[in-house]
């Protein structure tokens, strides 16, 4: 019999197994119970993934969790999620969260812990801890795998590098500029 | 110009807000902030909904969150998610959590603080606090309005009622059992 | 070149074979021609299924169908199919037929042969034949797999078992009946 | 509260209506009972459909049915259906179905009463009663308004008239033979 | 680690390659460079398609486009893409361009070079060079491969052939007629 | 009857103009057969788009386009479009054309006139015009809006703006430099 549930024999794209050997292994998962270490980035924050990475039982299903803690000034930085939308919930801490909407419109709010706050499809968002304690959200996405791009890091430290001038173009900063910033982002 | 953010105006379906009215407020909500009381309900668990009904920019944006506390001994009873599947990290405490598959297959666990589980679309599902505490755990959903129907309240206190020989040959029980059942589900 | 139809190999989830060894017979099939034996189940009602596992041209189109049929008093008992919208079409007989909402409003109506109903994504909706005649309909489905869970046997006939204390609490019945209901539906 | 059931206002598109005004009428249909009238058409056939024109409640499903009525030797001519597979069930007498492949290879099967035939998305298809009995069948569509095009019809009735050099080149008919089946196909 | 790129294999349907071993081969085309020959099709047109056949990373991305040239008075004739809605920017020439409603009413343009049209899912439609000089397009199309079905060669030169009383029904000619233009369509 | 042409009212979101007040004067667009002037720009590129903010007949077909002009040495800046795939052909000129992966890898290649490349959904992508004489492309989007994001003009000239310590943390850089970048970009 053809299985309802999709599980990833992680080979070949993702096809299915057959019923009788899911189980419950396939769709928990205990990897964001703990916190991120926060002294691991430059940035002040660390996100986990709980996606189809780690649940096999989400393949095909649409939907995934990550954790993010941060440090007090630790900041998530600008990112995108290209296949999803996101919402995210405070476990502890206060946190200034926003997008900017593609009319260039920034919204913003800080927000504690129990609130929610919906980052729209593919937009650019951050979050900050703006309190003196660590800080923690969990968010959700509708996909399974939701595709993130830090910004800055995929602009001045991706491999083959962007060419120098469309970083200078865009930015507006001279080759100095552009190789201080991929220096600091990625220390040789 | 025309808004890519489609926050419900809550008139005529769902239409779109133009972009210089849309407010963060449109995108947060407080209201899983604090525990539901699991006291107001029989089964000894209460969920609390932050939907497209609660956050206005959800509007087409496919995703939304629960938050569901858990007296101990606390059950959330056997339900389905019409439009979604649901995802579950355990705030506190510890649940054992479960789904039946079409093949009548029960994949179940027992999960703690931190810990995560995924219950495939439409799939009949349920908790229960197995502990001697509260427990609490955040859902999301790949739905703006999930659409919950817990199966035991569906079938017994539906109005108009559900035809009491469908249920009497159903579940294989006279009608003496399914006036008790309905009697203790829809007091009068 | 590649195949516009995605006829399934039946390996490793659903490939698609080369449009040259696709043949009429994955797009067609016979299964509904006969009625289903209605002796064969407690309820008076049996199910035939056109589904992409009968019909290997179904794959990745969308849609299926089935076949119920009903002594006179049978019923099809309360069900969900967690993947599809269902519209039924009364072959011959009457059928009381009916479905929940989300708001626990039961939308029914008694139906005869060449009538159609609707049956919305994912809702709990169950028919009987109110007549003294056989009863036949056909569904169809827009998912090539349904998934269909009949809730009583989901929740009582579940194996492993659904944990007692959860079906007690849901139906608000002592642990003798949950026995009782579990021998009817599932006999030693 | 927003309602679950989309049922269409029929003001501005298709907006939905509230939950406490819905009723079975909007998700029922009694007008494929009878059998349509062969004698209308020059093809020996008659369709009638079953969509969310005729069932307000569909909206936003994703599902429609229709019923074809074949005198003997009648044509349901080559169409498509530009939105929707669908999947035909023969409910008396005998036809031979069949679509045409991107790959222009015909799938064709002579399918009786109790039989179903599957056509693709969007591929050419057609069916014709090869018995001397009158025939019919039950299509559904995965779509809640398929979107027929009859091709003949299409090309050589369309008003504006698509222009006849168009036709005479696609064809390789000379202006006469294009206005002979103008003639026949739409008689002043 | 799962790549987020789902390059076909082009094994078994379509898998997804590592991104490790992903290229700009992958996602580039250079075939529609040079304008096709429309001198070897009866109808004064060639199209030229740039799809997951041709681009493996197209795969899953729902894109795909095309180049059509035209002799002076060169016509493409009535056809559907039964995957897709096609939108066309004239490169070079005057076209006068078409599609036929499912009401059956046509919508046609006369466009030059740098005017774009949409022709919409599934619908019949054409172009013709009403100029005297050469003519080119590039259309794109919301499919990775959007499925094209020439409708008088579907029609007259499928394999194995429509049946022969189907076409005289549908364009109401004889079987003298039907075969003129088969001969002429698909000379032996 | 009810139209199979979602053309926008503009009025209440995007709802549906009746059939028989559509005109071809909805599904074409003149407004791309000029070059932009990309004099009128820092990074001397210039887009113009053909969306649905243009061609209202577009409404619900998904599918769109876009013209970007190039001076020599103009860039298109990294961007992202958060609701669609592209895929663009070179009218004139050479282009650097590239996107990074969630893998921080450029995946970039030299194209000329006539050749295709693809932007997957959501990746940050750019080109620039590394030829001496102006280029110009002609970019597909399998969305009617596809949402564009030009990231450094986001994340430093957005209103209000982006607190300045996410931008320090994020680049690394001092907020002289923040400061330097924005005045650059939004020069006051």
């Amino acid at each position: 019999m053809i299985t309802s549930l999709c599980v990833s024999l992680r080979v070949n794209g993702f096809a299915c197994k057959p019923t009788a050997t899911v189980s419950e292994a396939d769709f928990s998962y205990a990897g964001l119970a703990t916190a991120g270490d926060t002294n691991s980035t430059v940035v002040g924050s660390k996100a986990s993934a709980a996606t189809v990475e780690k649940i096999p039982g989400l393949n095909t299903l649409g939907i995934s969790m990550a954790r993010v803690d941060y440090a007090p000034g630790g900041v998530n930085p600008p990112h995108t999620h290209s296949r999803a939308t996101g919402i995210a919930f405070v476990l502890e801490g206060t946190l200034e969260v926003g997008f900017i909407t593609t009319a260039n419109k920034l919204i913003s709010k800080t927000i504690s812990a129990g609130e929610v706050f919906v980052f729209p499809r593919g937009l650019v968002h951050f979050q900050r801890n703006t309190g003196t304690t660590p800080a923690a959200a969990l968010a959700a996405f509708n996909s399974q795998l939701p595709g993130t791009q830090s910004l800055a890091l995929t602009l001045f430290t991706a491999s083959p590098a962007v060419p120098e001038d469309v970083l200078e173009k865009a930015f507006q900063i001279g080759s100095n500029e552009v190789d201080k910033i991929k220096d600091r982002l990625h220390p040789k």
